[in-house]
């Protein structure tokens, strides 16, 4: 990647590439801020409105059309991305910073994403029920939003796009597409493999710039529906432009997920599915873990066990093939990282491990900090704030009962992974833990297409993403009375 | 009724009635606003956090309580209004003045609701998915929201709470309730039918008093859900409130619902179910029809027949057996109605047809106003705003497209009711009309328990309710990963 | 009881009760078959022809009553029936020998089923599908079957008919009902409780004869569907017979059902359950524990625990309150009994506990007959043969593995409990263990009416009953193209 | 094709292909039967004994495989019919006799079946539901059958063995698949493709040969199932041996489908659709409309149209892309169908069209047959039997009520056409007729992958196939009562 020249970027407004209006924007490589990825101009809030109305002008059609023929797009699509994946998985490493077999698999992903979607015109439409009225019938039949817009984050730059973009298509919604600034070209690659599989013009439209964009879409007289993933404080914001205007809004926002290992969990097990989930991809997923709950009685045995771990951990250079972990997107997030260690360890908390890191800018080698069970610990700053790096903030508790309490200590609620091999305490895990995704013996970190995803609490906002749940945000539905 | 003393008005806080802190609180009868039903003092907000604080403290006990045992009181409370399904009908005949046979078909049918939920024990709790790793399972289980807002409207006095109640509590929240202040008494009688169901404390909460308690409702910490039935500048505002702190609203808000009477019509059948839809209730229902959409080829006859059935609508009062409409809630209503019609009048609407009532403050008599099917007529205030009032607006059009997209020339989307014989044209509209219910051959109101209720477009924010539907509103999903 | 005179007998047939043609039919106490309980004459071959051809004349109109209203009946039934349960208990403990609390229970269990599937008019009657084709789409409905033949055997002489009947009837089939020859007095209280209800003529008749009238059921020309539960002789047979004819049989068999407790279980609860799983109704539920698998670590202590409550439990007079167990169905069962115990003592079998019972014909003590784990031992009548008794057969075992596979040494495979703490263990029995109900930590028998019911191999033939699954026999589906 | 050498036929065998044990098997060109398509040896009985042993060796392992790896086969199976299509298409031509584009047509169809069932792995597996007892949750989840028989006929020789192989193999069954003899290269090709797909060795095995052999597949111990398409006398001699087992058996047999025409049916249309139904691959399809029932006030005008485009419909080499349709399978066939023809016409049937064909042994022409609406005319053969053939029997009737009971007398209940503009007779007749298939406006043949497909009364025994109905038949349930 180092050698080739950047990539041009433009925006895609019905059916065609146009180059932005605003100001010059560059996508860097994580690795090193000198290298462009791609660059092109922004788009400015002119162009938003024409996106809007590109896609306000193939709504009906589109939704018109058998859900079959929507589902022909999305399986080219998916099929270019398969046939690209190893260069598309090479650029996402180089512009996000994750390792090549995560940046390949992330592309991977998003094909069989577009794919789950297609299979969609082959499961059931709707339910039909009887009526107390003689020669009645009722059906409960799903009709698309509209033109959908959908703002994604930098850490899954093109899986993300994908379960937004593949629903609200299937369904019949048309699209206006910004994705974070940072991650630009993995954007247009996903746009470009809709447009190989023959979109009609207007039905995806892709608009690269600043976050500041996102105001504007809110103020789009035809935005029918938002779909976001990113900050509590922007999703927040926009969830109330949306509301006040009666228009649904889904946000997945932060977290701050707990892995709890229980006295009687399988230590091996545990210490390695607690090294993917808070180490891999750098930490930087929202159902990364970023506590880890221990249970007094095995603590100092599975520490040893993920230290143990944690030094055969290699970070470096994303497309070496011997690196487990690469850096973190910018050097904006390494600072902020630094930053909130530095506050973190001023208010008491305790440096338990600090790996090996290349001494580059947007390196952050992983760190295990430790903090009391008790109030004062309990407001350290790496316990209740998401820093999105390979951060794992420790704390010891005695008995699954404090463990769980524990685990529910924060605002959010996304991805919650159990250690046990007990059954009524996986039992118990299940019904009363209120996070969007329990795993009980895997990693915090995961999502299938065909589950739902999200988080409770604050983690979001909305109906959850993926699965049979993409349906309730990206259509409503009409109950027809039929009477001959 | 009238000879009878006013009930009392209480508030209902963590299973015990007590007196309001606030000003008196008077319910009217609907016929004679000199006439009290009942009375009490007003809630302050203080009793409003008293009453999510016994929410709270019932919500773990109430969450975890077997589904079947929450269906038991249910099930007690639905028996309960069907044993005073006459007195308690009687009574919203006299408070919110509906006819006899309305309100106890309305008590009864808040019975059904109850009892429909109860059976909530016995569906599905949840699915379960392969997963793509070896000796894994995923189940998807739904979790209650915790404390939820409940506000309701005065038209439907039991049944619109009934609605809300039911699967707030059969999945597992604790509820504050707020009726509206001007149908303190069904309300109440609801409550009992719980009380004496022997619901525990704290799980259900009443609190009477004015509009602006639903403010106070926004702003309790425990507040983690609002289900709301009102007027579109309400709703909106509670939404954005309730999104800006990440807390889901459920809003049913405005509606200007057309009947569709195409040239193949059988136009006994719609003049018949055109009557009803727009003047039962004296319109006063979220469904009512209140705009009415004829093929010119056969308005003449169709209006000779609507009308002949409208000669014989007797207006009056509500408890008169032979009474078909009674008045609207209260004089305030009836007097915006009166300024609407004027207005209407003074942009150039006809009068078509207005019908026979007595001559007090709160009667409305049955009304036909025409309009002209070109953008003056359009622009009418009786064709644009909501008067929820014995008022039905007429256009003639020419053929079913013309008529389709009159039907949709609203910002709102609630019910639409289509009379025609043709089965291309009933299946194009069920696939092309943007709203929540569509009836074909029936009236444009009616609701039943166990299918989807709700709007599109304006009419409505966030999931439908009742049927399974309301599991969308009142529950979020946690996805289980279950490994051994 | 015992003083009341008999009940009289009569067959129901097209709404009217009439005498049977045929011989004297007696119902007996199970515990003095002195006792005279119920009797009248038998139907002959002709009576059964009538009563199908009065099931065929109600068919058409039936199947058009609306759901809502059919389900009506059975609410009104069930209402009945909840009110009638103590006397109808009692009479269901005399006739067929269970205790009395288990008799009542019985009476309550069949009005809960009635119920449960009243509220199958609000279930959703059927799923709509997307077409490839433009302006097509399809829906898929479900069509009763026709006329239904319903043969259930002595040991749940209410419950099971109420679980054939009520789904035969709400989905639209008129049925006719031979229940055993041993119980007519509660099939007859059964169908009292439709004719209370108002159930038109035809649409449920009872054929009261020897078993011998099941051969004339299968010869009906009118004949479309038989739920039979019963011996694997028989219901083999009636399949073959209905196969041969092209008529769906749906037929509940023998089991032999183990339960299996590991070293690691809960060595209360489990004996507990193994004990209410094995002697509750003297081992004559379909989905008795009569096979005990242990394992060797636990073996002795287990026994010492289960062997101390059953020194507890009590067999005697089944309306007597001290009493846990009363006799079995008649001499000619306890004779069976007896013949396979001996037989079983002198193939090896051991006897490792024999408690008291009284003195009479119909009387057997809970017993527990120990095989050795090898070739011999499990070729053992005791660990083949079904008993129908109180009966356990113990075999000792070593690990999960081993246990498993003696669990699924049966022809068999109906129910199975398995008792453990573990996790992995527990989601390897459900993988793996090909059982229709499989109870992780509780007793073997039991069955609620909202899941499937029904054995796996040789225990069962066609869909499974109750819950969902009760409409996969009783309807069959069309698949319905709709275009305009 | 002609000029190519003949396909060797082989057995697979538990991996391996392996010749047959006794007399050859000779598949002949369908227009010239002295070409040979493909040859070898039939399998004898050990041989189907050593099938299903293989079978059942593969059995616990592949039942045991994740969902989704299961799923990968198929989609690799369904790249490679895909990939081959053109190739498999033609020798299908020639093979059976359809036309060319109809056999390309159907193997990509197999293809779509494959893929439709791969994705299985991403639908639900299962339902939890609540239990009524604290602490404990019931699951229902899926089990497969084990090793399942497949018998298939000729008319679709690759896509009925498609749509009962591949969701055998998807819910986790093992296969011993029999294709009629006359069929061998297309089953061959099948097979191939999983062979192709890396299937493992035992999972799919193939025994070609005689009929007969299907007797040997019921006596083999290991059999847990049995799916067969064919004929009704063959059918039910399967199910009755396969009950008389207790092995579950679905059969889909015979048919006589009817297209109705109401007299307000779009003619144009209709005309199109029935003789589409009627005639394409020479009527040889379970599905094809063989009876036809015109209302009498546009019989006349109907039939000169349908007339109209048969003048054009070209009989002849199915290879050749001018031609509308080929010969029948074989001789055997044709002289059947010949006969049919004669006898129909010694008991009175009118021939009122009869097409064009060469004159070669199997080609039987378009041909329409007169019968009068009276008892003699109903009696006819032409109305009662199924003749495989492009031979339709026309009925004239007046009015919808007599049109549907005419459609409705028969023994058979597969699919049935109806053409109407009108909504209430459309819902009647989806409400009234009970087949398995309804076709509002579209020809009576046709089978998507994902709704159910299967006939009602004689036509079909045991659950629905393709859709989500297959699993009802290759899976039976285990309930699981989960308590910690």
């Amino acid at each position: 990647m180092t050698q080739q020249t950047a990539a041009t970027l433009h925006q895609f407004i019905n059916g065609h590439w146009i180059p932005g209006n605003a100001d010059e924007l560059v996508s860097t490589s994580a690795v090193d801020p000198e290298i462009r990825v791609a660059s092109g101009k922004a788009a400015d809030t002119a162009q938003v409105t024409e996106a809007f109305i590109a896609a306000e002008g193939a709504r009906a059609s589109w939704s018109s059309t058998p859900m079959a023929e929507r589902a022909g797009y999305l399986l080219r699509a998916s099929a270019y991305l398969n046939e690209h994946a190893e260069q598309f998985g090479a650029e996402l490493a180089t512009e996000e910073g994750k390792t090549l077999p995560e940046g390949i698999g992330e592309v991977r992903r998003a094909g069989q994403i577009l794919s789950y979607y297609a299979a969609e015109s082959e499961r059931t439409s709707g339910s039909t029920f009887h009526s107390p009225r003689v020669g009645e019938q009722i059906l409960v039949s799903h009709k698309p939003l509209g033109v959908v817009g959908i703002v994604t984050p930098f850490n899954f730059p093109i899986a993300i796009p994908a379960w937004k973009i593949a629903p609200a298509l299937i369904f019949g919604n048309t699209v206006v597409f910004k994705p974070a600034s940072l991650v630009p070209l993995l954007a247009t690659r996903l746009v470009q493999a809709f447009e190989h599989a023959g979109l009609p013009e207007g039905v995806l439209n892709l608009i690269i710039g600043p976050g500041s964009l996102g105001d504007s879409i809110m103020d789009q007289p035809q935005l029918a529906g938002l779909s976001f993933t990113g900050s509590t404080g922007v999703g927040r914001k926009l969830c109330a432009l949306g509301a006040a205007r009666g228009i649904p809004v889904q946000a997945e926002m932060g977290g701050k997920n707990a892995s709890v290992v229980l006295a009687d969990a399988d230590l091996d097990l545990a210490s390695e599915q607690v090294l993917f989930g808070a180490f891999r991809s750098s930490g930087q997923k929202c159902t990364a873990t970023s506590r880890l709950i221990l249970d007094e009685s095995i603590a100092d045995e599975f520490l040893r066990k993920l230290i143990l771990r944690l030094s055969q951990w290699v970070t470096g250079d994303p497309l070496d093939p011997a690196v487990h972990m690469g850096p973190v997107v910018d050097i904006k997030s390494a600072n902020a990282v630094r930053n909130g260690i530095n506050k973190a360890k001023s208010e008491g908390a305790e440096v338990i491990f600090e790996g090996l890191a290349p001494k580059c800018a947007t390196y952050i080698a992983p760190t295990i900090l430790g903090i009391s069970n008790d109030v004062r610990g309990r407001e350290n700053t790496a316990w209740r704030e998401e820093f999105f790096a390979p951060v794992l903030t420790l704390l010891r508790v005695s008995g699954s009962e404090e463990a769980f309490a524990a685990a529910e200590d924060s605002e959010f609620g996304l991805s919650l992974a159990l250690f046990t091999r007990d059954l009524a305490t996986a039992i118990d895990a299940q019904q009363r833990l209120d996070v969007g995704i329990l795993h009980v013996n895997s990693e915090s970190a995961g999502a299938d297409p065909h589950v739902p995803f999200g988080g409770a609490k604050a983690s979001a906002y909305g109906p959850k993403e993926q699965g049979a749940a993409a349906r309730e945000f990206y259509t409503h539905t009409t109950t027809v009375y039929l009477r001959g």
